[in-house]
Formats: structure tokens, C-alpha cells, sequence
């Protein structure tokens, strides 16, 4: 449960307290956050904390269906208490005694609220409490809905590290850093959520690949063996770019693990200077990632062919507990959006070159180039489709450089920075100059999130280049030349498959001919085939053992057949030879008709 | 179960014997043809039904483990009769009786084959009948593993309409239009998987777009009310194009059952000359509707946010259920190979003007335009980017023209015959001339499958225009002429959409301008708008009751939170207040701890 966590915004105090409690397991707490009515929305959830001076006490209440707390994990049957987000309600000390008793709504902050009777763990007085039923995956958590009925809690639940309230209910705000550093919060969340994203991705396709190379289905001429599955081309540019992005993952997970523990020493030295650019960038990769990872689950899924629809290959209790990534911890598109923003108020910057600005650090610096770039913001009709850089390659090998694959990535950045720029002015009611909120902001989401997308990918394969080439450089490095040489082409491919994924837009900004786009694909069919001999140790170089897979067909040892048979064995309905539907159903259906 | 439809196989002295029993639930039959070795590749089973002429009887046997029957729906504990597709192995007659006794292998036929006892449905003596464990969907379903050891059945088992054997074990073979009319039966097959795509990606569009009609999240500006979700640009461009895509599918599954009698009436005259075609093109249809029904499922059920990944949304359900037709009834990507495999042939016949070639007939027939294209198939280099054909639209509006969006997907298909077929010679070894099969083949599937659904893409498209065409014209149409109008806008999004997926393409053949992609982008978002206020109306117009969605968020009259929390009252967890694990688990748990 998430208590720990959460209860560092409480006051000193407040945590000598509970944490004790949570860590001895003498409390089972969660943290009630997400409603019925609203998720990602933050600010609009509706459950009421009122506070009562005179008994300085909260008054805790559901006033609507849309307010009852729905989701959170072990609050159905399980949870003692919970850290409630709800709506600090106080006196409102500006209106004016004669015109009753004025209340002002300060928004979402947290309580500690205890639910359950520890002795019977029946709900207390005021509280409904349950189970929301079965989802898709995680059915062995027991996500639940709480809702309060003027329930009364002491003044001294309120989480109170940053902001508090006087006994008299008057607020005492938090200090101008309190913010930021929830945000650095959740920049740590992201970053796990990327490095998991290649921990998934990663369990499906060792599971695909291992069994794709013992699969083997018809004969390519007569008195030939079976070909492997994944030999066949189609299966083989499906799973090895997933090895590659699986890669990438990972490096890029590292990565902003970095970044957060550099953003960390700055934070103690008082320096907040890099915050909103990673807070940008650890959004849209949250989204890129899990993105990635639950699209390439089901890809792998799909290359096992009817196996892989048997749960016994694993592959579909990965994809239906993955896929909640998309989205938990903020709707992907919704942080797409959050990347975008950064993004474009960057880019309109440069272009106007507003006077005094600071230049762009870090991930969007490129933005800068920009500038240089002949090609006005509006009417579309005129638009130049000039990438003032231009792709160099002559030949499909040309491809495999990593500086071509980045400036081609960069260059579609670049160009869909000024695709939702003109669609965002378009959709703005003067359309002379831009607004990044309301209608003009919501009705141009998808150039958005395209937009946060290509920056996203651009960063990634950053990462993963520069990981590499580190690899080479480090006199520690434990990898053999080799294998150095083997990760140099799964990097090639990574950025050779990112290009070709962009292929449309590459096309459309001029950055590239439709013969490099040519040479692009026979360049990605060489390398795969190259890294193919590759393709089984590169999945068991993940490591992850036959136990934690659970998959008969992920076998390390290859025993597809055998432990496909084995495990179905253990189906219920095998506990009788006859079957469960024997005596109570066939046995007087099959006799009944027998005698028409 | 499938026994009635494939007992047309049997000899009419069978079909009056089984059917029947069949009819009137005497037996429960199935039937057992894919093995956990084999499923696409049907003449690769290995299962043997080997005659012994001094018993006239078959010897049933499964000689590997990979042999085992695994899939078929009802075998594990209910069936009590299989038709089993098993290899007939004869005597050679040709060989002498000196060698010992020779045998020939005439590949997979069908056999009746009783296995179960009728008085205590335990399995017969040689019989290893059980269930195959659980599915990602179908839970309701036994899917069984079924082996033989040794078992003798009757030599009047064998299915003998078509081929049949003596008592001596001399093979009759079928007549010669017997494999035609199986095609025409997966013909059949394929047309009803077509509609039915329909059918599911319609529930799924019904369910995500009453909720985001209903859901609002996140205020446009101070004091204004949230927005319906449905409003947000990227969430409508999702459902909207999804809605298109489903009347799509509706038209093309009616086209295809119109075709499929067509066929049947020449059939009956005795004229097969329009099977290649149909199978060909029913092939790749099977394959782009059901990919376009899965993908679509789950994009709708994403719109839906947390709520989506609750079972209670129905969509979890819908997508684990559906998503085994993108593997059943032959893997998509080996279905989309049956129809590039003709395509590429009849492209090459015009590329090559082979002498005395008849015209192509069909949904292929605009590959008689390529010929007229100046360009050289090799080398890639100096591949001259010229459609021929030139897309003539000068504003946004120009996209909405039935012919344009058609003129588009023409070039589309025909670019990727130019690149498949070019991708097919670099592969071959002397690069000199196209094979369809082999290694060739196999490492040129990627490029060959692209081809096959943008032919599909174009055929549904132009099926889509032809039958709203049609209704303007139907005297007896019941469409009023606002209905009317909005038909033709859902399909001039269809066609919008379409051209704007395959915007690489389209802009590598040369045919458009990146101006052209631009437009075409702010013509998609116009329509989407305009469509916008008939969204509701067009799911409503389905007709999905809400008994038959099963989804709190789908209901027809937008009740949709009192659904979800009425719904989740039926969980199990929630039979008592403190929960099942409160006695055997959480009391001891948290007393323990307080002691400590």
C-alpha cells in the first residue's frame, strides 16, 4: 500500500506517529485518491473535508455519487485507513459575519481517515466501504469505493508538512517550493514506470522469441525441414525492433533514473532550474514507453499464433495486467499533452524571438534550430516544406549511422513543432496568436500529442546512442568486443526502425527523399536479418528464469510441447475424466434425447 | 459444435446416418483438425489413420506428442463424437510385395470417430481426452487435447463424398472441382467473419461513445462547465473514425455475402471462373477487417480511461473474446500472403505484357493501369517516384470526393505492388525474375502483406461508396435525405482516414504533396467536427440493446454511474462487510502485530 509514501507530507509529528504503524503492519493503509467522477483531473475531485472550529474537527463527506473514491488498490475488503484526497473546506474570513457563515474552497489535500473497526474490521459508523468488482488484470487486488456519510475526523488528520490551518481554520499556505517538489515526486514515479515499461516488454518477447525459434511451420520446398516461425520475415520485423525498443527502454530508464538523482543534488543545493524541462520530458516518456510496451506485449502475443491465446503462455495475463500503464499515473494522452506544452511555448519562443529569453536547455535545445528555418508559421497553403537540413544517405547502409538516424528524428520534431503550431493558431479565434488552454488547446490535441511523441522519440534514441557509445568508452566495460559490436546494431536498428516509423512525416518535411525512404526499408530488412543469429541470446541476456515468466511457451530449455501438455493438466476441469458438466447437465440431455 | 456443417463431407449414406444424431443431440460431436504442432499449415498434421484391408478397418494413432489434437472447442469434456482430420495412409500398390508392406500417404482426410462412452462419457479404451487449461478469452468453452493410441474404427468412418477408398484399400480420388468448392465454403466462412467484425468493433464504438458522451473531465476555463471527453480532439478523432470504420466493415460483410451468391449461382452453372478472385480477395479481407476490429476494441476501450479497464466497461471481455479471430480460421498474415500471392501474379502478367494473358477481372483489375506507368521495376536506385496518376486537390474540401480518396488508394496499392514485387527480386538469387514461394518468398513477407491490405483497403472503400451510392438511388430507400447526407459524410471520413493511414505511401508514389498531406489532415479534423453532433445518433442506430453490451458504461440512456456502482455491488469480495480474508487472515495479521 502506499501510505509510507504519501505521509511525507505530513508533519514531522504526523509521521513519527504513523509510519510505525504502517511499516509494523499494526494499520493496512492505501491512498484514497481518484473518484468515481474524476481521474486524471486532479482538481475536480468532489469529496468534502469541512473543518468545524468549534470542535475543531474535519467533517468528512461524499455529497454526490460522482465523489465516492473508486480504484484504489486494497481499499475494498482490506485497508484500515486511508490518505483521503479531499476538498479543504474553511471559513471564509473575507465575507462578513452578516452574510452567515461564508466558506472557501481550497482544493485537494490529504487526511489520514481510519475506515474500519480494528477489532472487527467492520466499517465505522458513516462509512460505506466495498469491492468495485473484477478488471481486466490485477483481479488479485481488491480495488475498492469508500464513501462518508459526515463522517467526523480531528483537526490534526490533515496532512500538515506544507500547508496547515490555525485551530481557528484560518490556511497557512505551503512555502513556494512545496509544488515543485511534488512534482520532483512524480518525476521519480515516471521514471520506474520507464524502466518497468522495458521489464515487461522485455518478459514478452523472450517469451516470443524463444518460442518462435522452436516453433517450426511449413515446409518452404519439398523434403525441406519446417521453417522456423521466426524466420519468417514478417515475424522476424515484428519481434527483433521489440528487442531493440526493449533496449531502449531500459537504457532510457537508467537514464532518467540519472536524471532524477542529478535533479536531486540540485534540489538539496536549492536549484530548481531543471525541473519543468524534466517534468516535461518524464511525462510524454511515461506515455512513449508504456505506449511501447503494452503495443508490443500483444504484438509478441500475436506472432505465437494460437498458442498465444492459451493463458498458459503468459502472454495474455502480461498484456491485461500491463496495459493499465497506459492509464495509471496520469491518461497517456493527458501527459502527451503536458510534453507538448513545454514544447510548443519553447518553439514560439524561438520563433518570435522573444526579446531577453533564456536559450532552450536540455532535451527541446534542438528547438533552437528552428529559428534558422525559412518557413512561415501561417496560411498552411504557403507552407515551404523545407527542413533546411537535408538526409545525407546515398545508400541503405548510410542508414545505420546513428548521427543521420538522429537528425532525421529531430528533423520530424521539428517539423511537427510547426504542424501544431499552425493547427493550434488555425483553431485560435483570432488566429494571429497562440493560446495554450480552452478551445483552441482541446481541439488540437492530436498535432499535440504527435508532436510530444517525436520529441519523446528523439530522446530516446539519444539515450540509448549515448549509452552505448559510453559502453565503449568505459575501461570498466565487462562486454566483450562482440557483443559490443551486437549492441551496436541493435542500436542501429532502434534508430533505423524510429525513422521508419516516422517514414510520412519525414517524407513530408522534405528532410528525406522518397528513395532514402527506399533505402530506409531495405536497410532495416538487412539489419534484422544480421542481428537474427543474435535474437535468442539477446532475450536470455534479459535473464528472467522459466518461474517468473510462468509461460510453457518461454521455456528457456526450449520444451515448448512438453510443458504446454504438462500445465494442462492442472485445468480444474481435468479433475474428473468425465467432467464436471457430466452428472448435472450431459448425462440426462444425452439419455432425454436418446429416448425421442 | 461443427459436426452438421462438415458432415457434408460424408457420403449421403453418412450425412443420413450422423446427421440426424447430430440434429436431435444424440452425440455431441466436434471437430478436431489443428494439433499442438500444427494449426495454418493443415498438411503438415500428423495424426494417421492407416488402413488395414484384412480388418477393413483404420488404425487411429498419434505418434508424437506434437500429433496431439489441441484447440478444438467442446472436445475436452463434452464432446462424444469427433470428425477427425487425420493423415490416410494406404498400401502402396505400387511397390512389390517383396519390399514388405509399403505405404502411401495421401494426406489429411476427414473420419467420424466415436470417443466417448454413451453410458458413462468416460473415454473409450485408447482415447486421451481433457481440457487445455484457460484462454485470454472463451472461458465458457472446453477447449480440449484429444491422442489416440492405436484405436481401430470401421472403415465406413472416413468421410467419402468426394474421395473415398476400396476395400483393398485403392484410393478413389475426388473429382476435379472438389477443392474448388471447399474454397468456397471458407469463402462462406470468411464473408460471416467480415460482418461479424463489424458487429464487435460496433459494440465497442456503441460503449466508448455514449460514455465519453456522458464522462466530462477538466473545466476549459474558470466558472465553465467540464467537457464531455467525446469533445476533445484527440478522443473524437479516435471514436469518430472508429464509427466509419464500422459502418465500413457492415457494407463490405454485406458485399461479401452478395459475392459469395453470386458465386453460387455460377457455381451451379458449373462456372468457377470467378473463385481465384474471390478467394483471394476474401483471404485479405478476413484478415484487414478482423485487425481493424481488434485494434479498434481496444482503442475505444482506451477513450474510456480507468473505467475501460473495469470488466464492468464489457470491454475487456469484448477485446479478450474477439481478438482470436485475428489467428482463427487462418493467421492474418498468412491469409493477407494468399492475396498478395495473386495480386503480385497478375501484376507481373501486366508488367510483363505475357502474350495472350486475359485482362484481370475483379477487385484487381486497376493493375492493368500500372502497365501504363514508366517505371522500371529495378534496380531500386533508380526507382523514378512517378504515379502516373496525380492527385488533383487544390483546398482541404477537394479530400471529400469519393473519387479522389479512391484515385489516392488506387496509387497506394499500386506503389506497394511496384515495392513488393521489387523486394521479391532482390531476394531471388538471380534477382532476374519473381518466384512465390520458397526462401524468396518468406524474407519479402512484410513488403507482401503491406500490399494485400492496401488492395483490401481500396476494394472496402470503394464497397463502402458503392452501397451508400446505392441507396440514393433505391427507390425503396427508407433513408431520409438528412440521413442520406450523413451517410455520405461517415464515408468521406472512411475514405479521408484511409488516404491519411497511408500518407507514406501516398507521398512516396509521388502521387501527392506534402501541401496535399496537409490538407488532407485539416479536411479529416473538419469532418470529424462536422459528424460530431450525429456521433450518439450513429452508434444509437446500431441497434445494441443494452442486455446485449453488458456494460455499465455503454447504457443507452447514460446512466452510466449509478450503472457501475449498482454493478459492482454483485462482487463476490463483497458477500460480507469485513470480507473473505478477514477470519483466515488480516485478524491474526494485525493482533500479531500489535503485540509486537
Amino acid at each position: 500500500m502506499f501510505i509510507p509514501s504519501i505521509l511525507s507530507q505530513g508533519s514531522p509529528e504526523q509521521q513519527a506517529k504513523w509510519l510505525p504503524l504502517c511499516n509494523s503492519l499494526k494499520v493496512i493503509g492505501t491512498y484514497a485518491q481518484t473518484e468515481l467522477g474524476h481521474g486524471t483531473f486532479v482538481r475536480g475531485l468532489e469529496t468534502l473535508a469541512v473543518y468545524d472550529k468549534d470542535t475543531r474537527q474535519f467533517i468528512v463527506h461524499s455529497p454526490n455519487l460522482t465523489s465516492t473514491k473508486w480504484w484504489p488498490g486494497g481499499l475494498g475488503k482490506t485497508a484500515t485507513h486511508v490518505i483521503l484526497m479531499a476538498r479543504l473546506i474553511l471559513p471564509d474570513s473575507n465575507s462578513s459575519s452578516s452574510h452567515g457563515s461564508r466558506q472557501k474552497d481550497y482544493g485537494p489535500h490529504g487526511f489520514v481517515v481510519q475506515i474500519r473497526d480494528m477489532g472487527t474490521h467492520l466499517p465505522l459508523p458513516g462509512i460505506t466501504v466495498g469491492d468495485i468488482g473484477p478488471k481486466m488484470g490485477y483481479n488479485g487486488v481488491d480495488n475498492g469505493y469508500l464513501r462518508f456519510n459526515h463522517v467526523r475526523i480531528p483537526k490534526d488528520a490533515m496532512l500538515s508538512r506544507f500547508s496547515s490551518i490555525t485551530d481557528e481554520g484560518a490556511y497557512i499556505p505551503p512555502p513556494k517550493d512545496n509544488a515543485k517538489a511534488s512534482y520532483a515526486t512524480m518525476v521519480y514515479v515516471r521514471a520506474t514506470i520507464v524502466r518497468d515499461a522495458g521489464e515487461y516488454l522485455g518478459r514478452a518477447v523472450t517469451i516470443a522469441t524463444r518460442y518462435t525459434a522452436v516453433r517450426r511451420q511449413t515446409a518452404p520446398g519439398p523434403n525441406e525441414r519446417e521453417l522456423q516461425v521466426l524466420d519468417y520475415d514478417g515475424v522476424q520485423q515484428t519481434l527483433l525492433p521489440l528487442i531493440a525498443k526493449t533496449y531502449a527502454l531500459k537504457f532510457m530508464g537508467n537514464a532518467m533514473m540519472d536524471m532524477y538523482d542529478n535533479f536531486n543534488k540540485d534540489r538539496d543545493a536549492g536549484n530548481f532550474n531543471a525541473l519543468p524541462e524534466l517534468h516535461a520530458l518524464s511525462s510524454g516518456l511515461k506515455s512513449l514507453c508504456t505506449d511501447i510496451a503494452a503495443g508490443g506485449i500483444e504484438a509478441s502475443r500475436r506472432t505465437c499464433g494460437g498458442h498465444g491465446y492459451s493463458m498458459l503462455s503468459g502472454l495474455p495475463t502480461l498484456f491485461n495486467s500491463y496495459v493499465q500503464n497506459v492509464t495509471w499515473e496520469g491518461d497517456n494522452n493527458v501527459m502527451f499533452l503536458q510534453t507538448a506544452r513545454y514544447l510548443l511555448k519553447a518553439f514560439l519562443a524561438v520563433n518570435q524571438s522573444a526579446a531577453g529569453r533564456k536559450p532552450i536547455q536540455g532535451s527541446a535545445s534542438y528547438l533552437e534550430e528552428a529559428i534558422t528555418e525559412n518557413r512561415s508559421l501561417l496560411p498552411q497553403q504557403q507552407k515551404n516544406m523545407t527542413s533546411n537540413s537535408k538526409c545525407t544517405v546515398t545508400s541503405p547502409e548510410g542508414w545505420r549511422r546513428p548521427q543521420v538516424q538522429l537528425d532525421a528524428l529531430k528533423a520530424v520534431a521539428i517539423e511537427l513543432a510547426f504542424q501544431a503550431a499552425e493547427t493550434l493558431k488555425r483553431h485560435h479565434p483570432h488566429g494571429s496568436h497562440l493560446v495554450f488552454e480552452g478551445a483552441p488547446w482541446n481541439n488540437s490535441t492530436v498535432d499535440l500529442i504527435k508532436l510530444a511523441k517525436a520529441h519523446c522519440v528523439y530522446a530516446m534514441h539519444q539515450a540509448m546512442v549515448a549509452r552505448v557509445a559510453a559502453m565503449q568508452h568505459t575501461t570498466t566495460t565487462t562486454l566483450s568486443p562482440s557483443c559490443l559490436a551486437v549492441m551496436h546494431r541493435v542500436t542501429a536498428l532502434h534508430g533505423i526502425v524510429c525513422c521508419n516509423e516516422a517514414a510520412a512525416d519525414l517524407l513530408e518535411s522534405g528532410h528525406v527523399s522518397p528513395q532514402q525512404v527506399a533505402a530506409l526499408r531495405i536497410e532495416q530488412r538487412a539489419v534484422v536479418r544480421e542481428i537474427r543469429p543474435d535474437a535468442v541470446a539477446l532475450v536470455d541476456a534479459f535473464g528472467y528464469e522459466d518461474y517468473l515468466l510462468h509461460s510453457a511457451l518461454g521455456r528457456k530449455a526450449g520444451d515448448v510441447y512438453n510443458s504446454l501438455f504438462s500445465m494442462a493438466q492442472g485445468s480444474p476441469l481435468n479433475e474428473t475424466e468425465e467432467g464436471p458438466a457430466w452428472q448435472p447437465v450431459l448425462k440426462q440431455l444425452l439419455s432425454t434425447r436418446s429416448r425421442l
